[in-house]
């Protein structure tokens, strides 16, 4: 890094003016802290000096590390110069333009400016009277991105870390919302009075919605997948069956959770519908909407949340398409006298003078320390405006919509899902294996087999696109197909990270 | 903020360098980045040019902001000037030297630095081909942590955001421990087959145990809180009796939650006895040493982990007393794969090549995303060098002895518990107070009096100490008593800042 050739003047600065602390003087921290800030203004200028992914093989930087800590402090250029050796090289880069697996995110300046901040005031958000700023703070800027996506008044916010632990919260209150089942005093086993309790979400839905039903003791058969139809929304005639089936079998369903565009294929589920249901069941209705809520920013987006105010809970992540580093989920809540209930225990030494007229954070999660995440969202929400972000996000649905034009026109490539969002999934279809397709009434296990030889292709092609280390793509299967998945979000992809990535998807797939 | 002035040539070079992605342009961002490094070196120069508590009031933060989000681009000159001008003065600044409540933390410079490094890079590392440098340098620098306070080599360590969440996996571990139940799979309710299950903490243990349990499905009554002796630990005598009551009456027992330091008297649990009950028991024992257990990076206060080495978890936060902003807590557990059975889910979108010879992080808790957090671990523990470490954790036992010692010698204040760490728990005896202590054979209605009135005048001594800003306390209860309660921990905390808050608190006592 710049300016950290002088060590020796460093050094002595340390021991005169911090030796009372051990941290850094002022002198030090100013030089080193600009030598931080030009690595990383260097860095965002152009993160494709560096491979999306690095070639790195499991085990080599724990190898490359000394197998114990030090005994004697360690100068702050040697820590700088390391980070520059040996962690980065084998970063995977999510701030690349052509990083465009799972879900991309951007680190944008602001947020980056907001973290430093945040670490030096290093608040803890638990209560009001441990940092009023970060706790109201908190509450105005997500009630900023409440209105910015056009949620209803009635939502309440509250910042978690990740979808996972928004969606845990949510289901926890639906849980909370059963007061008559007495969870929160009793809790559930051995209790005969108690049904086996159910969640609903579609075969599409994410992950965190089981995770959450095994954290909270429902177990993986507390949760029931509802087929979608053949745009992978869920079915709402099936799940009404569902729940008719198990009531009938004794079984109380407590949630369903709705996904406003899925990790797999981005497809939003009829949410009108399904509140529908759980109006009528008297069921609490969550919506993931993680990734695709951002879009609601724009006006021709606004459709995706069509039922969404009769929600009781919803998510959707800053750190995803918001462009606010990690980590910054929002969960929105209507009754959150609910979730304070289902996590709210204080004892005395958390109690202050202002608890009956002031928020304390602290009562709406399990986490007691909270981080100022607030800070970066209000940064980020302000630096880029409103009309900022949304012509950011206008451009990303453009690109994707291109580059499934791409896909579309050409005969060895097969788009297969919708793009109602960012993300595409396609899948190479080499002539050598569509044979039996150009044939007449080829049979099942016929199909099968060029199924199976399709996914093998597709997966061996992946695997050479992403050893280049120019691009990175994911993948996923959907209704059994596998596809190369290929999401678009970051704020320095331009139409010509795209196009340098489509020509080099067909040039591996001898496609040209 | 210092170099925010030119807001002209900054819009300007918005308009031209970032007009592609809305971001920062690399002079931007160098210019207000060295802007914001400035601030920071600044503010922890002297933190105490701030109140240490604010004199806000609830709701002024909120009123301060404009009620909705900005629809055009704010300049980042206004962004830091609402920061300084709004922000910072309705903070409470656990960097001042004189924070003396709850425990005390420290944002040191290098673990600042790390963060905005992090926040850079932005990297998710969620699986090890998503951020192999991270998920790398967490397992390594968690080891390090290891080594440095003497615990087994059999224990793995994996970051969590805090101590409730460690505590939280550790008894979800502890839950599918007992595999024979079918926890993860088939849930707790409707289950005849499935007694109540219950947990052990000392009546002193943290309030994340209960809410840890409450959050599984366990119920506060899935919680049993064991009586303490007079030193306010654990009586594992109590702990062996209530586990033979409670198999009598049909509860199954699952884990015992020991505390290294509890959070209101610093209390350290007899972990050696406590293993002997789990041991015959057969039952998880998690180790809560979230504060306390930097401690043991002095030999002689090694003690404190005595019988640790039997435990199955336990938790450490380098965010409370290693001087790392937070978050950052270290989960350690000896059976990592119970932890991983408790929690991993793997749907097809996140399996990768490596997955049978890395470790992918997710699969450790409920985040599916997580921070870089290592990197500031590994900065901190670097810099100061566990030599460093120690010398100020030294620093801050003796300033502990030497407040203790100005409490006992003085005739009108009472220390009420023992100082084993930092922590002071003390009361102001006024003679006109104690009048009954004093008379010979005070009945008991005549000493709750006396308690009342003790607890109703230490209550108000209190708030006159946090109203001047000069100096934080926080209060809590042992035994019955209020006490005031003032922690040590921050790193620019000095025998000077200490003299003057004894000398404040005699001042507004009016025991000079």
């Amino acid at each position: 890094m710049p300016g950290i050739e002088e060590e020796v003047v460093q050094q002595a600065g340390r021991a005169e003016a911090g030796a009372g602390t051990g941290d850094m003087s002022p002198e030090e921290f100013r030089r080193f802290g600009y030598a931080v800030i030009d690595w990383i203004a260097s860095y965002l200028e152009d993160p494709t000096r560096w491979r999306v992914t690095p070639a790195t093989e499991p085990g080599a930087v724990r190898d490359a590390l000394p197998p114990s800590p030090p005994d004697e402090p360690e100068s702050m250029s040697d820590v700088l110069e390391d980070f520059e050796r040996l962690i980065v090289p084998a970063t995977t880069h999510w701030n690349h333009p052509r990083f465009f697996g799972y879900f991309p995110s951007t680190g944008s300046g602001p947020g980056i400016l907001a973290e430093a901040l945040a670490a030096a005031l290093n608040v803890n958000a638990m209560l009001w009277r441990t940092a009023p700023a970060a706790t109201e703070l908190e509450q105005h800027t997500v009630d900023w991105l409440r209105q910015l996506l056009g949620l209803p008044t009635t939502f309440r916010g509250v910042i978690t870390d990740t979808a996972s632990v928004s969606t845990l919260y949510a289901l926890a209150a639906a849980r909370e919302a059963n007061a008559e089942l007495r969870v929160r005093q009793d809790g559930l086993p051995g209790r005969a009075e108690i049904p086996r309790l159910r969640i609903y979400a579609s075969e599409e839905a994410h992950s965190s919605v089981e995770k959450a039903a095994v954290t909270l003791g429902l177990g993986q058969s507390g949760l029931r997948r509802i087929p979608t139809d053949e745009r992978f929304r869920m079915d709402p005639e099936a799940l009404a069956a569902a729940i008719r089936e198990d009531r009938a079998n004794g079984i109380l369903p407590i949630a369903v959770v709705a996904t406003i565009a899925t990790t797999a294929t981005t497809a939003v589920d009829p949410v009108p519908a399904i509140a529908d249901v759980c109006e009528r069941e008297g069921l609490w209705l969550h919506v993931d909407a993680a990734y695709g809520g951002a879009a609601a920013v724009l006006p021709e987006m606004r459709w995706i949340f069509e039922g969404c105010d009769r929600a009781d809970s919803l998510v959707v992540n800053p750190h995803k398409w918001f462009f606010v580093p990690v980590d910054c989920s929002a969960l929105f809540i209507r009754r959150p006298e609910v979730l304070r209930r289902a996590f709210s225990i204080v004892p005395d030494y958390l109690t202050t003078a202002e608890d009956d007229r002031a928020t304390n954070l602290m009562d709406y999660g399990v986490s007691l320390g909270r981080r100022f995440r607030a800070l970066k969202l209000w940064f980020t929400l302000r630096y880029f405006g409103a009309s900022g972000i949304a012509d950011r996000i206008r451009e990303h649905l453009r690109l994707a919509r291109l580059f499934a034009s791409w896909v579309d026109e050409h005969p060895e490539f097969e788009r297969i899902a919708p793009v109602d969002f960012t993300l595409i999934l396609f899948r190479h279809r080499p002539p050598q294996l569509t044979a039996s397709r150009n044939g007449a009434a080829a049979g099942s296990d016929d199909q099968a087999a060029v199924e199976a030889a399709l996914a093998e292709h597709n997966a061996r092609l992946l695997e050479q696109i992403n050893a280049t280390g120019e691009v990175f793509l994911s993948h996923t299967r959907a209704s059994g197909r596998y596809a190369l998945r290929l999401a678009i979000g970051n704020l320095r992809t331009t139409e010509q990270h795209l196009a340098y990535t489509w020509e080099l998807v067909r040039r591996i797939a001898g496609a040209t």
